[in-house]
Order: C-alpha cells, then sequence, then structure tokens
C-alpha cells in the first residue's frame, strides 16, 4: 500500500470528524461586510489558526487595516512550491427568513435525489472549499509525518468585501509567501460528476452612486411634478445602462474585450452546455445578455453590467407618498479579457454625472477594482493536477471559464509572478450567496481526496 | 362684548391649555400604515372622543373592517348645518434619525427668523390643523354654552392609508351624517399672512408593483448577463413612464385633462407665485415636470407620475454581488379634471406588463383611487368663509388649488352630495410627511380663532 493509498483510507475513515472541525469554522459569523460581525471575523481568523497549528503549520494571524490575515507554513520537503489559497469569510446571510435552518448551524441534509449535502452559510464559498486542502495536508501529516511538497496556507477574511488589503500585505511579505505554483479551491466542478480547473475569470469593477434631489423627503402631492424624484432619476440611469440589445453602453465599454480563442471556444463547444436546463433551474427560459452571444460566452466571456442593490423612498408596509431626498444603487461590472477596471469606472461615473439633472448631486463610493485574468494551461502543473482530479473522479477534468472573479488570481500573477490553479468541488446549484447555501458530501469528502493526490501529483 | 368676542378672548386666554391638549394626541403614534401601531391608532380614537364629549358632544368610536372613525354631534342650534372632517392618524415617522427631537414628543421651538413652532409627527397633518375646529367648539360652548350651528365632527383613522373604510361608512350613515356644507382643516394658506380656501384638489392612484425574476437570489458572477436582474427590469419600467419632455407615456393617461379655465388662470397669475422661492426653500432649482407648464400647473392641474418607494437587492452596509430574485416599487399618479383613476390603473398594469420579459412575473397591489374634484366657489358659504377669513387675518382670502389629494372632499360630494370648504392654516415649509414636521404657534392660535369666525359667519 502506497503512503497516498494509506493517506486516502486515513480520509475516508476520518470523515465524520472532519466534518466536526468544518462546522466549527461554519458557526462563526465571519460576515466581512458588516462591521458588526468584526470580531466573529477575528475569531474565526484564530479558529484557523490554531487548527493549522493542530496540523504542524507555523501559522499565525496578521493584521491589516481592515480583517486578519491567516499564514501557515510547512515547507519541509523539496520540489515544486505551492501557496494555498482560501478565504473564511462569508456574505451576509439574508434574507435570514427564507433559510430552512440556521445560517450559522450547519446540519447534513439529505436531498430528494439522494445527495448529502451541508448547509450553512459558507458551507461551499469558501470554508468547504478550503478546508478539503486543509484536511489532506492533515492526512498527510498524520500518515507519514510530512507534507509531499512545501506547502504556505494564506486565509484571506475580506474576499467579500472586495479585498483591499490582501494586496499590499502580498507586496509585504512578497519573499515569505512567493511559491512555484498557486492552488485555490474557490470554484466549481464542471457537473457533478466532472472535475474541472478553472483557467479564466472575470475580473471586477464594483461602486456604489446616490443621487441627491430635494435636500429633504417631500410631499409629493404638494411637490410632485415640479420637484425631481431621485428615484426616477437613479431609474432612467439605469434604464440607460443597456440598449435594447442588451450591450452595455457605456463610452469605451467594450475596448479590451476580445472575441473568444478558437481553441477555447472548441473546448467549450464541447462540453455540451445546456442554456435552457441552466436558466431552467433558477426559474428562467430568456437569456437577458447581449443577442447574438450563447450563455455560456453570456457568463464566462462577455463583460456584464448588474445592479446588485437599490433603494430610495419608502419601502415599508403600506404606502407613503414621498418624494425622497436620495436613491442610490449598487452595481457591479464584471470584466473580461483586457477590459481597464480603472477606466469603465471613470466612464462610468461620467455617464451618470451626464444623465443627473442641474439641481442633483451625485455621491460615489468605490469598492473593489480588478482584471480579468487567463493562465497559461499549457504548464506541467495543470497537467499533473488535470491527471490526479481525472484519477480520483474517473471522468476528465475540464478547463474551463468562470462568470465569478477571484481578484486574489490576479494579485498573485501580478504581484507575485505566479500562475495558478484553480481547483473546487462546487457545483452550480451550491446557491453561494443565496438561502440554504449547500455543498455536497460528495464535493467535500472526494475534494479531500483529490488535494491528497494532487499533492501527491505535484511531487513527482 | 359680542359673544365672538368674548370666545376669541377665552382662546386668546386658554392657548397654554390648548397645547397641552393638543400635545397628549401628538404624543400617540397613529401610524395608520403599518399595522403594528393599529393599537396606538385606536387609543387615539379614543382619546378623541374623549375630549369631544369633555366638550359636550354626543361622541364615539366607531368600529370599521380597518382603523375605527370617531363621530360626534352637537346639533342644538339651528341654521346652516356642517359637517366637519380631519384625520387623526399619521404618516410614519422615519427616517427617525433625521429628526431633531423625538417625532412623538411634540416641542415648542423658536426658528431662526423668531416663528413658534410645534415639532412633530402630525402637528401640521392633520392633529394640529383639526384641533383648531375643535378648540372653537370648545371656546364657543364654555362662553355660550352652544354653537352658533350644528354641527357634527368626523375624524378618520385611514387618511394616510388611502382610506378604503370611509365611502362606505359614509353611505351606510348617509342620513346621520350629511349636513349643509363639509368643512376640512387639512389644507395650507397661501402664504404665512394671507389665508386660503382651497378649491380644486388633485385625485390620486397609488398602487405597488413586485418583479419577480429568477426563483431565488443569484450569485452576479455566475449568472450575471444570462438571468434577469429584477432590479434592471424595474429600472426600465419606471424610465420608460416619462419621455424626454416630462409627459407620462401610460396611453391614455392624458384623457379627461383639460386646460385651466381662463378665470382660475387669471387668479392664480394675481398669486404672484414665485417658482424660484419654491424650488428654492427645497434645495432645488429646476422644474422637473413637463416642460412648457407653470410650477403651479405643474403642482396644481397637471396629473403626475411619482415613485414614492422603490427596492430590490441588497441594500445594507457594504457590497453584495447578487441578482435578487424581486424588486419593486411604491408608485402614485395625481390625477386633475375628468380623469378616471380607474383607466389610470389599468393603463398602468398594460404598460407594466407589456414591458416585463417573458420569464418575469409582476404583482401588483392597488392601494387608493380617487377622482379630483372642484367646488362652486360662488356659494354662500364660500362667500362668508371668505369673510370670516379675511377679517382674521387682515388680507383677502385666497381661492387656490393644492396639488394633494384629499379624497374625503370627493366622497362627501358625490355620496352625501356636499360641498366643502377647506380652510386650512397650513404652510408649504411645515415638512409634512417629512422629518421634522411643524405647526406654526400663529396658525394654531389663529387657526382656532378662524374656525370661531367662521361658525359665527355661518349662523348668520
Amino acid at each position: 500500500m502506497s503512503d497516498l493509498d494509506r493517506v486516502l483510507a486515513l480520509i475516508d475513515a476520518d470523515l465524520d470528524n472532519a466534518l466536526d472541525r468544518l462546522f466549527e469554522t461554519l458557526r462563526i459569523k465571519s460576515i466581512s461586510t458588516d462591521p458588526a460581525f468584526a470580531a466573529d471575523v477575528r475569531a474565526c481568523a484564530e479558529w484557523h489558526a490554531r487548527d493549522l497549528a493542530s496540523i504542524g503549520f507555523q501559522a499565525d494571524v496578521r493584521d491589516t487595516p481592515g480583517h486578519p490575515i491567516v499564514v501557515g507554513h510547512m515547507r519541509d520537503g523539496t520540489g515544486t512550491s505551492a501557496l494555498f489559497y482560501g478565504h473564511y469569510d462569508v456574505q451576509p446571510a439574508d434574507p435570514l427568513e427564507l433559510w430552512e435552518s440556521d445560517a450559522f448551524e450547519p446540519v447534513i441534509q439529505t436531498a430528494s435525489d439522494g445527495t448529502r449535502q451541508i448547509r450553512a452559510r459558507g458551507a461551499a464559498d469558501d470554508k468547504g472549499q478550503l478546508m478539503t486542502f486543509v484536511e489532506a495536508c492533515r492526512a498527510w501529516m498524520a500518515v507519514t509525518g510530512r507534507l509531499p511538497i512545501p506547502v504556505t496556507v494564506l486565509l484571506e477574511g475580506e474576499e467579500e468585501t472586495g479585498g483591499v488589503n490582501l494586496p499590499p500585505f502580498l507586496e509585504a511579505h512578497a519573499d515569505e509567501l512567493r511559491a512555484d505554483i498557486g492552488l485555490i479551491c474557490d470554484t466549481n466542478m464542471w457537473d457533478p460528476q466532472t472535475p474541472a480547473i478553472t483557467t479564466m475569470l472575470r475580473g471586477m469593477v464594483t461602486e456604489e452612486f446616490t443621487i441627491h434631489g430635494p435636500d429633504r423627503d417631500l410631499h409629493s402631492g404638494f411637490y410632485g411634478n415640479a420637484a425631481v424624484n431621485p428615484n426616477q432619476v437613479l431609474a432612467n440611469v439605469i434604464a440607460s445602462l443597456r440598449d435594447a440589445e442588451g450591450r452595455v453602453t457605456l463610452p469605451g465599454f467594450y475596448d479590451g474585450v476580445t472575441e473568444l480563442p478558437s481553441v477555447l471556444r472548441t473546448d467549450w463547444e464541447k462540453l455540451g452546455f445546456d442554456a435552457d436546463a441552466f436558466l431552467g433551474e433558477i426559474g428562467l427560459s430568456v437569456p437577458a445578455g447581449e443577442l447574438g452571444r450563447s450563455v455560456l460566452e453570456q457568463v464566462w466571456s462577455r463583460p456584464t453590467c448588474e445592479i446588485n442593490g437599490m433603494g430610495g423612498g419608502y419601502q415599508g408596509a403600506g404606502f407613503k407618498t414621498v418624494i425622497p431626498a436620495m436613491a442610490s444603487a449598487k452595481i457591479s461590472f464584471r470584466l473580461v479579457f483586457d477590459q481597464d477596471p480603472h477606466a469603465v469606472r471613470s466612464a462610468f461615473r461620467e455617464f451618470v454625472q451626464a444623465r443627473v439633472p442641474a439641481d442633483c448631486r451625485v455621491e460615489f463610493t468605490a469598492f473593489g477594482a480588478a482584471r480579468a485574468c487567463a493562465f497559461d494551461t499549457g504548464a506541467p502543473e495543470f497537467r499533473k493536477t488535470r491527471a490526479a482530479l481525472t484519477t480520483e473522479w474517473g471522468r476528465e477534468a475540464a478547463f474551463i471559464g468562470s462568470g465569478g472573479s477571484i481578484p486574489v488570481n490576479l494579485d498573485l500573477q501580478e504581484k507575485l509572478g505566479m500562475d495558478v490553479i484553480n481547483a473546487g468541488f462546487g457545483l452550480s446549484d451550491d446557491r453561494i450567496h443565496s438561502p440554504n447555501e449547500k455543498y455536497n458530501l460528495t464535493s467535500f469528502h472526494k475534494g479531500m481526496r483529490s488535494w491528497a493526490r494532487i499533492l501527491a501529483a505535484l511531487a513527482e
């Protein structure tokens, strides 16, 4: 029996204990976007540092101007070195009333199709995923007393809020953190049977803007028509952001957006993506993006403009005939290829300013900004990882794109000169960022086994 | 010394006690639109019934399917009989943080220009106003033991929520409530020196609509572009409701809207309305309604379409990259002349339905609906009331229009066959429906004196 076989056997035998450990971190309300949960976020960082230390990592919690970062080293051994990245923070759980059980009291449920699932905020994004890697390391240490390759683990606490403190941290600790390859477990499989490495990720610009009109809320009977209504101005701006064919209308928005390379287009066509099923699973049937683009292009290789939140005036029960003093929206642009996030933000701000009446004022708040990124799938680490995944799952691992943004990919690429392998075990129905987020027990179990194999493969 | 002179002297001497009584009702949180305050609304009705009974009215609290109605009779005496209408319910006080003092703990403040003001939710709309009439009755009773004319007082608790239970109540009690003339104190003066009778009031249709898209909140990275975003659909609908010239685009919306009669146009021009000052006082400078219409037309004799509230997606602190399952808005249309509220509601619903993608669903909730109304200012009661107001204020009372809707006017006209005199002492800077609502102490004091004079005048 090889070391790897014994590691895999231990992972199988220790599954219940691994779940207990996962549930401990899932119970911590590490909601990074809401200042009210700052202490919980720190408590979660401390839990992970203790957990890594218990395996044998030299681990500690590093302060940043925002939420802390956990760093753990275990650099004995030789060969390809790896920096594993994960994030221990989570999205808010609201609307709470739509959860079938407490968002922060994880449970194992059996779905109608018989799959067993871990339900909790963060089960998939990203605590469940990052723990697949940590548990693989734990098993290797338990069986052999060492890891197959030198490993550093870096866990961020601000991924869900734009992560502005990570890039300077990477720069300040570049020599400490740099490795031959980056590893991230924060992406999806192609489907429940087919593992995948995500090689292309969209970037993102996020912005909040507020239209200020009258200097106070007004009675719409006395002032209606004559006084500008910020709700109307906000709606006018939002409506003008897309044309009738679904294209974003910001001047210069498509600068840097190229057509999909033909080799990738061929790969993607082979995937046999079922657009009707993809939309049908969320209760929809009509693709809402640019006319003439496939749904896979719309979500992987075309840029977006989405209003993630908006509000103004009276939203309570009943009716209030008010013209509000202000209205605001949160907007995000997903970027592809060479779109420049700063140029997009500037174009957006000019676009809004040009559409606001002279007696209104606009206030802008910048959140995150990151370019899109892609990796060279010809490198040997990609080949080895693909083979390990293929062995574990019994089906060839796919190279895919992703509509989501994981800005750390770009940071590792630009600041530390590293390529990154995004191998994750999430599924499209995991409801991350939504009520009843879940992570399949199979993803967790075979995810741990996958990383055990990948660690061995990278040592070869 | 005449009875009237003694009544006016008593009103002057008793001002502090009248304020104490007003403050008692202002402290009651009679917010009719929010079910959480239902008990407070009832408590307020009971307070007013007790107060009327203490004057000598035969008063009681009548149940309705919604909030109760207070009715008080004092029908001794002869001559022109009057039905006085007021409403004891108030708007919500939010946003609470913008109040300089507790919305439900009335205070007397001195403004920078030296005017003394009563600050509280309901100070002007409508508790302060209705109490001017009640206190005038109290003074007449104290001085003469009777009222100059037969009076019935009707106080509604659902004016701020559309008042659906008042019309059937009026019909069911038509014989009990019918009088020669209606009196309402829920309107404004022309300016702080010039009293006014409002002879033309806009109608209103209010509606809430919700766009349902995906069957749950989605991650905008994974689904952006492809999944319809209800925020975007809502904004598109709202933006298309007005054209570039400020006209409402609903088919048939202007059916029944006529030009202002020339006699009224001449009257209004004589008022010397200062549009710049009107807008400047609320921090604005650009009229937002139909191009080519004066501001006075825009707020008095042109119909409106205003978004009173809207919201969808994540509106908390920070950022959440979500595509929401739904987004909704509250919309009101102010109506003029012969616009049909039911036709407007139907046109609006068809308009929205036609603009919603095939895989979305719209849910509509109807709130109030009332036609506009106008009264014959040639009737003797109008002449007598105008003369009484002119005597009290030392400046000729104006016949004016109002942008606000007081649907009971139409109910009294249509169901009880009565004309209504709207004589109120509010001012355009009273901030009704807004934080820091106030009612000038002069409005309260001279308002009581005005009604004392009007009661005497109507007996002649």
